[in-house]
């Protein structure tokens, strides 16, 4: 077998973490020892053991003359809840250690490497690295820009329409996407983003529903003037909710577990980049903006989204005054071309509805 | 080989035809002797020979102890600018006459096949039959409902969108998408048809462009008041124009090649199944809608069409007035459900667009 062989293995293993590994990075380790892949392990859920003590545990500990390939640098971070995986391999001492990608975080990146190095193990870097580090694009986000990832989910009409003219928008697509977007977006996102006029209007619990996970998602609502409802259906779940809203906006007797944050309004709306900044310091890494047309044009036209998932459902919904899935006032354009160009990554059929995946161009 | 496997090899050669064979139907045929194809043929042109002909010419007319393998029934109507198929296959006296699909032409349905069996060749019908009939859809259309089979396109961006709030349209769809477009719906078509706004603001050529074709094909332009100015470019090319007008509105210095068709107006637009109706009767066989979302939504709410295609280019555009890639009238809400349902068909990738094909539910 080459390394990319078992390194495509490790990754396949690193895959099973989701998405109960989240917020932290989805890692496959695999140990070879004469030609044979003899442990397996992945990092299995937030704040559990590491996919080198996973797959350590299965060779009882012994790694002598073994490889050991791991799709990101093993951490050498004292300051965390598990020891760091560089003392492990140490201690077990394999001959080589082959890296799919340097650990992003600038304060680790390449120390665990540096550490293996000097106390005489052989360490191989860079093997698959592009599809390890598909594995969390969303680590590799945070660690650079240090602003959440983002995704934009739309599930509308075949041209383009999330609601009739009178606001009526429920159940526009199938189970199947609505499976899949439980399954694959919510479950793997910190914070759910709405507009205010989504909860006034369709009272969403904004949930993961069927699908296990550490904790449900927080809840962000864009509301200016506070005018979410103290019953609306985010607010049952056991989690946080953030209402970002003007200083001015007259604060209601909300529960508990909801955080008003107060910012100035610029334009035609908050700034985006402002909403982003104030939940990454509060530890959201991932967001799912589930908004209505406004609130998704704001995020598009500020060039603030990392992927597009767009659910096509197989009607027309044609009133001249039906919603639609992006929109934002007609004194902005895009400086060059008609619109704002996107690229294209995938296609998945999702019983009758279409899913197409775009990210930034 | 089976009949199937051999009629299969039929419908590829049919396929050669296309499109110079519009509007007639394309129809293949194969000749096997001693489980051997000798001869293979197909409707190469409208008004040439048909496949048996071309196929029988391969085999120097000589059809003893041989097969006949025909996508649709031979025809055996006199009255038409080629000497009947029945005849030739009566002359050369094949031992089986292998058939795709009965002719749909209620006169001729179901003749061929009798004078062959009188005659005393064997006859076998709907081998394939489904896939027989998919070569001509339109002409399923035409002999049964006796009106023009309907095509509408339509070029938008992800969210729906085919101009910003200007109007500004051109090259929302990719090269690779104008091609197809070219190739595989204009050429094919005998009639395109589109709104006067579109008219007016784009002052498209609506020609097939670059692709080998009969004729250009007819154009008719939805004009209630006959705003079509006398320059514009849909007059250049050799081919009919069908203004669509009420019966006050007054005529221009129209070229000759211009017939303005006046109907009494009903609600808000004239009856689309008029129109077709009308377009029938001047021997149209096949629209292609190309409007703006107002000639789209007329279509679509009177559940006059057959085939929808989209082409999605990878960009957003999302000014509150951007024009929709249909729009019909608040009023007109639909009977069921949110939205017309329509059925998911085809996907293809034509560079960065997607074609994503929908038939009638």
């Amino acid at each position: 077998m080459t390394d990319e062989e078992i390194m495509a293995e490790a990754i396949r293993e690193a895959k099973k973490g989701f998405p109960l590994a989240f917020p932290n990075p989805l890692v496959g380790c695999v140990v070879v020892r004469n030609g044979k892949i003899i442990a397996r392990g992945h990092h299995a859920f937030f704040g559990g053991p590491h996919a080198e003590v996973n797959a350590a545990k299965k060779c009882s500990y012994n790694l002598r003359n073994a490889s050991v390939y791991v799709t990101m640098e093993p951490c050498s971070s004292r300051a965390k809840k598990t020891p760091p995986c560089t003392d492990l391999l140490l201690s077990l001492r394999p001959e080589k250690v082959i890296i799919g990608d340097l650990d992003p975080n600038p304060i680790h990146n390449g120390r665990g490497v540096e550490i293996l190095r000097k106390s005489g193990i052989k360490v191989k870097i860079g093997v698959l690295k592009k599809e390890c580090q598909n594995l969390n694009p969303a680590f590799y986000k945070n660690m650079k820009e240090k602003l959440p990832y983002i995704i934009l989910k739309m599930a509308q009409s075949i041209n383009g329409k999330i609601a009739d003219n009178r606001g009526n928008s429920k159940w526009i697509s199938s189970e199947k996407s609505r499976e899949y977007s439980h399954k694959f977006l919510r479950a793997a996102c910190g914070c759910i983003i709405s507009g205010v006029e989504t909860i006034i209007k369709d009272d969403p619990e904004l949930t993961v529903r069927n699908v296990k996970i550490q904790s449900q998602p927080a809840v962000c609502v864009i509301d200016p003037n506070l005018r979410t409802p103290i019953s609306a259906r985010i607010f049952k779940a056991k989690r946080t909710v953030y209402l970002i809203s003007l200083y001015n906006a007259k604060n209601k007797n909300y529960p508990e577990n909801v955080s008003v944050i107060r910012m100035g309004k610029k334009e035609d709306g908050f700034q985006i980049i402002d909403i982003l900044k104030t939940l990454y310091e509060k530890g959201i890494r991932s967001v799912l903006v589930e908004g209505g047309g406004k609130t998704h044009g704001q995020f598009i036209r500020s060039g603030l989204f990392d992927k597009i998932f767009v659910f096509i459902s197989p009607m027309i919904i044609g009133q001249e005054n039906a919603i639609s899935s992006v929109s934002w006032t007609d004194r902005f354009s895009p400086k060059k071309g008609l619109g704002i160009a996107v690229k294209p990554e995938d296609i998945k059929s999702l019983g009758p509805d279409l899913l197409l995946i775009y990210g930034k161009k």
